[in-house]
């Protein structure tokens, strides 16, 4: 199993101060310990389906979170097993790499459709041309999510960033990962999950969710430590979570598309203040 | 054309300190400025390539970067024309959604291999179990990297991140776009580029400079304003960029990449320090 963090030697220089140039530098070698980022294949079915970089660990939660914000699966009854490549499965002997390779087996009648949301955009000649309306790009089964009536409160929000730090292991050795955090509605630290990718650890967050029999996910908000993209609206969607809180800012499709499914959508989330994009009637 | 921006209606909470209870809650309506995200699909002589999502802007240039960062193109020579679809050349009428699908004709004689870099991975049964070096992952020309003898003085160095704050027009206003900058080895700005994914600015800094004749980008220094990872060191290889640096933590992948091109790699570049990670050699 590869490991989480990896240590490398590096230089560090450290210049004087500008406003004092007699100052002397700095310049030591040592030892640093960075975020691990490696490739996982997800393979469905003994099919190849992707390819990402990603931190190691909890890598079968990253391959079943991954296919439920592909919309290929929705609970737990949908998968029937995952598991790393032991090295037999994928018609290769002992070798290094191993631990690389997640393989998803779904239950029976569960397929992986043509048409499944991403690749038809990489598929079609003009994919996105012609599309007016979100609805037309991603069509995502969010009925559920509007019918939601939990309400969240804006001081349990605001309490969030630092509980979602106190529970991450990694950043603070590194510097270098998101991390994405599951709280129930009273604010209770339910899975926290690190990755050098933002999308990583949200579905290493979903999957674990998913493996463990809890998606939909009503009544819950996902926390993420950086910026809110589209593609992490739609993985909330999909996991059906009705709050979605970054830490940063929100992109204009990110808070069109919370609009049109019902997503509560909270951004700028620092300190005693935030910004409800979408979805206000949720937060007290 | 689409904008960079887009104002959205958001609810802006401000609680009481939690030290002064008596405090009152602020909340009010206004308009906010986001960075616009929407998709861009790439189509090279008619194929649909890929799909990204983007803040609109500098869409050519995007494109055509996007194509040196999978070793499809290298120089102007290679590409006979980049241009944003019109309506007609995909086979829609008039429609909305114009400007976001970009088509590249490539020069007679370049192809897009079956094999090429991105795509293998998650082609073939089992692409990366069994691959026990970068080299096998991906075979990158940077022959001419460990040649390039260009030396960058730490001071200039850091001076950078405050140039590359001051080029940004966006992210002043919105809070949410990442930068990529490009300097000449004696600090000067030479191209900047904002975008809401990292690899977005990236591939629009290296497409304004393929599409301006200059690739390879011998003697320049790329900055980046978050992390390094293993696709930002992957895309300044390509372009000939002998030094990255990140304004934050690079990657362990991203390192050993690094390693193995001759790319000096530069993280956490911030006030008056920053580390090396490798190829120390150039930084004076």
């Amino acid at each position: 199993m590869p490991g989480r963090t990896a240590r490398r030697r590096v230089l560090r220089l450290a210049l004087p101060d500008e406003g004092r140039p007699g100052g002397a530098e700095r310049a030591e070698h040592r030892a640093d310990l960075l975020a691990a980022e490696e490739p996982l294949g997800i393979r469905v079915n003994g099919a190849a389906l992707t390819m990402t970089m990603r931190t190691p660990g909890d890598d079968i939660e990253l391959a079943a979170g991954f296919l439920v914000g592909e919309a290929i699966v929705a609970t737990r009854a949908d998968v029937a097993e995952v598991k790393l490549c032991d090295g037999t499965s994928c018609g290769h002997g002992g070798h290094d790499g191993l631990g690389n390779i997640a393989d998803v087996a779904l239950a029976a009648g569960v397929t992986v459709a043509p048409g499944a949301r991403r690749s038809f955009m990489t598929t079609s000649a003009c994919g996105i041309c012609g599309k007016t309306s979100i609805a037309d790009i991603c069509d995502l089964p969010h009925a559920a999510l509007a019918a939601d009536e939990t309400r969240f409160g804006a001081a349990m929000l605001a309490s969030l960033p630092d509980r979602l730090r106190d529970g991450q292991r990694v950043f603070s050795r590194t510097g270098g990962l998101h991390a994405a955090g599951l709280f129930t509605a009273a604010g209770e630290l339910v899975a926290v999950r690190e990755d050098v990718g933002r999308h990583n650890a949200v579905d290493k967050v979903v999957g674990w969710a998913l493996l463990d029999g809890r998606l939909p996910l009503s009544g819950h908000v996902l926390l993420v430590s950086g910026r809110a993209s589209f593609e992490l609206v739609q993985k909330a969607v999909l996991a059906g979570i009705p709050l979605l809180a970054a830490v940063s800012a929100p992109s204009s499709l990110a808070a069109d598309l919370a609009q049109e499914a019902g997503l509560t959508l909270v951004g700028f989330l620092r300190g005693r203040s935030m910004n409800v994009y979408t979805g206000e009637h949720r937060v007290l």
